[in-house]
């Protein structure tokens, strides 16, 4: 009925990630079985493990941005066979009948999705697990496929890092001529360039400091907007359609408003809790702009933006680690000393 | 080259509005010289006599809802003729040529468009007076028709009120099963409900007290949601396609996010200034939400308002004043004693 799988957990928000024993389902009928080979560190993962949010059940196993081979498929699975390549992300079930379900948007399931660690399993109750493991078990209909010739420890960040910048990029239907910019160049937003840069856009990052250049120029930036330099804001006013604002802690978003166009948008990726300091509605209502939220993408979309990125040789930047280097890796990460995204080689679990 | 008029102004922030004697120019080739009927009172006149927004020149005469009747053109002017009914909203003039004009938003003109009073003119430098007068004399392309059969006094107030609320609602693509709600039943929001119910929508009142229901239904509201009672407000989960805030005051605009459907939009009409206390971006990143803003609308969508007013035989609910009944109607506006708008009978002026 359940399988015994090694992975890494913190045991309580204090604690470090160190080995842990824990059970999976023996897959069902729609479930397909995978040996995780690479898995992505997200922002995400930190303030999971540390309890950030208030809401982490402990002990938690981090980790969905998991890229795998299949060991094998239930009864009903017809859409993946043993030896594939695949990946798992954020989500890893949803009610499957809601009006947001039904567009193929489960990232918006009116019951709530179940989350890829953390989340009690709809069906039986169980704790999901995250990728720092050896294997995960789930539902074919939240697998997607790897494209063929992608590297597959630089895919890992897609399945939420692509997927989170991707699907703005395609709901405010961003394309050639499109003025995107992207604020904060972090696993998030390095992304962002990438992914807007491949559709056709216009792209520019808006930093702090002046360093980042020339690494957001080989990442796809036309251009970058020095947010502390008040002539180059000022440039930039009633300039950009979409701005995708990826900073994962609280800061100014004020700033950035006038420089949206005439019904643009500058949609929040990254912040979870309080817009502090709060928003003037004076540049909203002199433009008909919108300040807006997004979370992760559906699955049919997240299909979408990988076989994009097979056809563009989209991949994240990545240092590759070891499981046994991931408490260090989350120093690193708070100091943003990461270009761009930490993925863990799953290899080294059995070491 | 001017001609002296007659109308109320405010001499400073603490002074009562009191009669005046001043200049406008004479006609242009492209003006229209028209004599004022009827002219509605906006909270916005009271903020600009008041110097609510520190922005005020003195003298001011406020007032732009404005109805009138053509008393003569210049020699370029085809559209109008001697004796028609006209109406003059927000705005007298605009750049002519930016992407926004161009595209008929004037109101969101890259240069700023010449507001009906407490502006200066951007040909001949002087300075604009409102609709608390005789006369007034603009540019023909500011000028929009009324529809035969409307009621002049209570078409007045949809040269604010009206195309304010007009403007989102065909923005945002309200019609037949469209849900949306309106926060705040004043003179917005009153058009707001009879708008977007003439437009096929499901409509719905947030409302603080409960004793506006009667008022609410009579007006065309389907629903009333008291904003103060949790349950009621649970039950409005997810529901809204559309928001439209009209509320000129500060105040919570958090309480409304989760009613929003996925994709949906609050949009802010009535507030200039910060939003306090701020928002949380986690209804807005859980539902792709967004708070957006939007000031009055463009020439051309203004006079689509009038002419499906004048199909819908749509007018506001008023109460008539005498011109020097006006400091007294100040006094009760911020009493929110007024169903719903103020309008002055012009007439009175003369006596």
């Amino acid at each position: 009925m359940t399988m015994k799988v090694l992975g890494f957990a913190a045991q309580s928000a204090t604690d470090a990630l160190a080995p842990f024993r824990f059970e999976r389902r023996d897959p069902r009928p729609d479930d397909v079985e995978i040996e995780i080979l690479y898995c992505g560190v997200c922002h995400s993962d930190l303030h999971m493990a540390r309890n950030d949010w208030g809401w982490t059940f402990y002990p938690v196993v981090p980790g969905h941005e998991i890229i795998g081979r299949v060991l094998g498929v239930g009864a009903d699975v017809t859409r993946f066979k043993v030896g594939e390549h695949v990946g798992i992300g954020c989500m890893v079930d949803s009610c499957q009948h809601c009006s947001a379900c039904e567009q193929g948007l489960e990232q918006y399931c009116e019951e709530g999705h179940t989350l890829t660690y953390g989340s009690k399993d709809r069906h039986d109750g169980m704790m999901t697990y995250g990728g720092y493991s050896e294997k995960i078990v789930a539902s074919d209909k939240f697998v997607v496929k790897v494209p063929a010739g992608l590297n597959l420890a630089g895919a890992a960040p897609l399945l939420c890092a692509g997927i989170t910048t991707w699907s703005p990029l395609r709901h405010w239907q961003v394309g050639p001529g499109s003025k995107v910019a992207i604020v904060g160049l972090g696993g998030l937003g390095h992304m962002g360039i990438k992914l807007a840069r491949a559709l056709g856009a216009e792209v520019t990052l808006f930093s702090r400091s002046p360093g980042k250049e020339a690494d957001a120029r080989r990442l796809g930036a036309d251009h970058i907007v020095l947010s502390t330099d008040e002539a180059q804001m000022r440039a930039a006013r009633n300039h950009f359609d979409l701005i995708i604002d990826t900073v994962p802690y609280q800061h100014d978003v004020n700033p950035y408003l006038p420089t949206l166009s005439l019904n643009g948008t500058l949609v929040l990726v990254g912040l979870v809790g309080d817009l502090a300091p709060t928003l003037s509605t004076v540049p909203l209502i002199l433009g008909r702009k919108a300040v807006a939220g997004s979370v992760i993408g559906g699955i049919a979309e997240t299909q979408e933006m990988l076989d994009f990125c097979g056809q563009h040789g989209i991949t994240s930047e990545i240092e590759v680690i070891k499981m046994q280097e991931i408490n260090a890796a989350y120093e690193r990460m708070q100091k943003s000393d990461v270009k761009y995204r930490f993925v863990i080689d799953m290899a080294s679990l059995k070491a």
